[in-house]
């Protein structure tokens, strides 16, 4: 059985094919420059060398018959006919308050997530095209979406809701909803199997740091709080959205800049973080490259990044109560070794004792790590996220009937013996 | 001698007179509805009944000419004539990066303070206006500036640098600033003396809450981190503004009710906090009441404030390495002890172990107390604040010319004998 996940944004589109009895990825690629021109797909199939073809995409639609002809091609494609594919799971950004977990697609739930794609017009609208896209190329097949919003919906009011007029809250759906759901999911339950413990007595917080940055504070094995917000702005600082500020600045600027609403929104998540501290890089081993040579505003941006998590930690230990671990995933979360050091030395005060020699070592994405001590009080682990893996298997535990959500249903990544590969 | 504290408002202006001999206040009040009409004086002078009376001032300069005719009024007054007034302190709010401590006005000064007040609209203006009118009519004496932000210029910039673009901070000033640093100052200092241990070596998180909200991280003895930024909007939810929350929500919220940045900005500062979510209420004694009689938004009101600040002990915790005490100060900080036992319950883990019984105890604004147990790690103090004190001490030393700035200078409360009157 051959599951697709797909993840449309609003110039991209990325796949992967997974092989379930095997329990193999057997192709992932991107198409790129979708809409905008000079498009092209990257194909990727382990053990060959990528395959690369330009071909004009006007829209997802014709994207995804571009991924769909080449994973079924002769020579460098996977698959016999699309026929293969039993089904495909969508990443959905924004799924409101009214999905907590994934759902099979049909279009009451498609409406539903047009409902609130006013919440995210930057990522919901490419979801909608690229689901529509699908079922129209794959008609036959399920369709299920996986939301990053769901695993946060287990957040109490005193979490999610803004000290703003509650009839924001109301009328327009202002509160925190929170994103990168399912790497917060597939990280903590790893952890909790790191840890030894079921899912449900683990007291974590996951910290998500790759171009987006988001941390989860996740009591007995459920998110009660998470950093970014109603939009994905909110939090830490990323490679080019701010994070928190004081919310007088975007007034501030737009009178001082003559800035409308719109331009400001766009200076905040675009021009902004990484690259608006240092003027030049959003890449962190840029940023460490030439804060080594001296750059000022590069090692500035490595300290404000840094004590930005330092804070977000001790924020989410004092919320949560008694901490088992702290985990760091995605790419910088998971490569970024100097990052990680700054933002977890000098907390033995709280229970967290760095072993800077396993810290520096892991630096791969693919295995799990502890840079603690082993007489620290909380654990820190290094641990890869795999939001497809996530996907692939919301899909074929709705296909299979035994899905219920991601509180109760078993991952095999949940269990001891699980082996990624 | 006799000196005189003035803080002048947008529609205020409050004085104390401190005899300095004595150690007394010989006579406090406020002048309310400056030029918006009905304006009316009241004036207290320890062991007399308040005096009130009703007189028109349509600028700060009427004003204060009504405080001096009061204070030296025959039968109501302090003082036979104004020239018993030694020097007065004034307080302003924003000082910028170019004032680290408490200075003697001269025109120069003056200058600079107006260099600023695009930071802050709405205060220094009027702060400028009350030391015109002062200068005038007091023309002989020395004035001074006491400034909020101060005693934050020492934070690093890790801290007090936002992720956004950095031509912002060179050509608008945006960073963060801090206010309320007179009381940080003075409950700090005391919180040093309660300790045993010079200001110096003391690690303190300050947590003052009154109508504004704003919280410090005090690193042996120096602000290394505050709650309140650019404005004092960010930070801690307070009776009116929303405090922290997703940058991206002003220009959602403009979009949505075409709404322009400076209706926007009104609505953060003056509709949102403790307001903005009961729907009703700033004043939480109000909200306590209600909470307890089971409106849903009142308990949400303490529920989320109570949360955040639980966040910021964390986080501050986490920044300033091992903390000796967390202090509350400022009306609700001093007089909340349901807010307070919401904000530190549950924190052993991390070293604070609440004394649910001394905290329902400390009820007073005249008395220091401990209401964390005996045997707590973290010691948490409720501590009376004094601003009123700072300035006066401020003053006096610059008359002198024993002053150097907050952290070098000997104030009397920051002495072991020190006793409050």
């Amino acid at each position: 059985m051959i599951i697709m996940a797909l993840n449309c944004g609003s110039s991209s589109v990325k796949y992967q094919l997974f092989d379930w009895e095997k329990k193999v990825v057997v192709a992932k690629g991107m198409v790129e420059r979708v809409i905008i021109g000079d498009s092209y797909i990257v194909h990727e199939v382990p053990g060959r060398e990528n395959f690369k073809l330009e071909q004009d995409c006007p829209d997802h639609k014709a994207a995804i018959d571009l991924v769909i002809r080449v994973v079924t091609d002769r020579e460098h494609g996977v698959l016999q006919s699309v026929a293969e594919i039993s089904a495909v799971g969508h990443r959905v950004v924004h799924g409101g308050e009214k999905f907590t977990c994934s759902v099979r697609i049909d279009d009451d739930v498609l409406n539903a997530v047009k409902d609130v794609q006013h919440l995210a017009p930057l990522h919901n609208p490419p979801n909608i095209e690229g689901i529509e896209a699908a079922r129209l190329l794959m008609p036959t097949i399920p369709h299920v979406a996986i939301f990053d919003t769901a695993f946060h919906q287990t957040m109490p009011e005193q979490a999610f809701l803004y000290p703003v007029p509650y009839d924001w809250y109301e009328n327009h759906g202002v509160r925190r909803y929170g994103f990168h759901g399912t790497s917060h999911l597939y990280v903590s339950k790893r952890a909790a199997v790191l840890l030894g413990k079921p899912a449900d007595q683990c007291n974590i917080i996951t910290m998500h740091i790759g171009n987006g940055v988001s941390h989860c504070a996740i009591k007995n094995g459920i998110s009660v709080d998470t950093s970014m917000g109603l939009t994905p702005l909110e939090g830490a600082v990323m490679g080019t959205r701010s994070g928190d500020i004081d919310p007088a600045i975007p007034a501030f600027m737009m009178q001082k800049e003559n800035l409308s609403a719109k331009e400001i929104d766009s200076v905040l998540n675009k021009k902004s973080g990484i690259l608006g501290i240092t003027g030049r890089y959003t890449d962190r081993r840029d940023v460490i490259e030439h804060a080594a040579k001296g750059d000022h505003r590069c090692q500035l941006a490595l300290d404000i990044e840094a004590y930005r998590l330092k804070k977000y930690i001790g924020g989410y230990m004092a919320a949560i109560g008694k901490l088992d671990a702290v985990i760091f995933t995605a790419g910088v979360g998971e490569m970024g070794a100097a990052i990680r050091e700054k933002a977890i030395e000098g907390l033995e005060h709280i229970g967290i004792c760095l072993d800077r020699e396993r810290n520096a070592g892991a630096m791969t994405r693919k295995r799990e790590t502890l840079i603690t001590t082993d007489d620290s009080p909380v654990k820190v682990y290094v641990i890869p996220t795999d939001e497809e893996l996530v996907f692939t298997e919301d899909v074929v535990a709705i296909l299979d009937g035994t899905y219920t959500d991601h509180m109760q249903f078993e991952y095999s990544f949940a269990k001891s013996d699980f082996v990624r590969k």
